[in-house]
């Protein structure tokens, strides 16, 4: 089954495309935005369904936002937030939604883990030696990883 | 010019709908969404998108979502305004965002106004006796006055 995993964000949105049984890595990448009015909503809107008509995911996984300490961004982040969801909504695809706490505890049996840790441990669940750099789609993948595992143990 | 004010919510969107010049009511209400799951984003969407189509306003005006006290209710609010926004610029009509202060300062001149004052000086300013009741669609009228009120001080 291929799992499109989604950090939300407003300039970057991070993906990640994995399959499951086994484990497989098959892309990742970020959406970058550099429009600063509202027309970054549509840019996110046609990239994304770009994104999503090129992978075909069976299952969405997305973050979910968490109470920020700024919370400016925190709205901002949840606009985008609310139409990646609509557009997996119009192409019927299931959505998994899961808060940072339970990214971290899935892919490294530790809530609080840092995002190096978070990293190293998706690099080895998907048996690669490098991400190319990019934050935001280590912790798409890692969104990935953790739908793929609550999907087992419900299935096991 | 024809304004569509809307006044964003999760559960309850109120919408005005109004002329300048003079300025007069053209019609009000409030869409009504009884999901309480994802599938509410695109009901939300696809409610709009018909509004859109049957009012075909020139203009939009959409209130800012402002620091909550309840940080929940506000993430959600802002995941349906992002949709919100995106419906317009979908249909390429023209944005305009007012904070609820700058609503009550340009409706009432005072910008620490009740919901009461504003909806008494909404009636005045539309020349109706009457809102039905509807909180949301009284503030959703309140917005699409400040839209008309702002571009008259441009222009003036």
């Amino acid at each position: 089954m291929k799992i499109l995993g989604i950090d939300p964000g407003t300039s970057r949105i991070g993906y990640g495309l994995i399959s499951d049984k086994p484990l497989k890595l098959i892309d990742y990448g970020v959406i970058e935005i550099k429009d600063k009015t509202n027309q970054k909503f549509l840019v996110l809107s046609e990239k994304l369904g770009k994104l999503i008509n090129k992978f075909k995911p069976e299952v969405a996984a997305v973050e979910k936002i968490y109470f920020a300490k700024n919370q400016k961004t925190a709205i901002e982040v949840a606009q985008a937030r609310g139409i990646i969801i609509l557009s997996f909504l119009k192409k019927k695809i299931p959505i998994y939604e899961y808060t940072p706490q339970e990214v971290k505890l899935a892919v490294t049996n530790y809530g609080l883990a840092d995002k190096k840790a978070v990293a190293k441990l998706v690099k080895q669940l998907l048996g690669i030696n490098e991400l190319k750099g990019y934050d935001d789609a280590s912790d798409a993948l890692a969104i990935a990883i953790t739908a793929a595992n609550y999907q087992k143990l419900v299935r096991d």
